[in-house]
């Protein structure tokens, strides 16, 4: 089975945002003053063939973002799993 | 009233997404030999006040998508607006 897995990283509420704030003064500068709270992450998509089960998925997933999908020391994870038709 | 806004960015199918080649590549290398189809977009979180109707707030994130957020020339964006409690 194949299976489409969408993954969000973001960093984790402690860690400064630069870019987040770089687009919350970008948004000021054009107008928009009633924005706050700006973050900026990565949206990854994917798909991962030939597994037979979610649960096995998941755990691949889960050990591609401590590899290398994610850095986990400044960042937060998130995903999902969905089996592809066909 | 206040809202919570999800917006995600990702590439136009026809573009080229370099960084998701890189991702797809260092999956490779790790030995996770069964992922395709990696694409690499942003996701971005924001808080808008003041604002009576949800329709109000769409409209200024689509407008904020196409001047600032997005490049629409190469990047389609979706958004997901959701009313703040308290």
């Amino acid at each position: 089975m194949n299976w489409k897995v969408e993954i969000k990283t973001m960093l984790k509420k402690s860690i400064l945002d630069p870019q987040g704030q770089a687009v919350e003064s970008g948004l000021d500068a054009l107008g928009y003053k009633n924005v706050s709270d700006v973050n900026v992450g990565k949206h990854m998509e994917l798909v991962v063939e030939d597994v037979e089960s979610k649960a096995e998925v998941e755990s691949q997933i889960e050990e591609m973002c401590e590899r290398l999908l994610a850095n986990p020391v400044i960042e937060d994870y998130t995903f999902q799993v969905e089996e592809m038709e066909g």
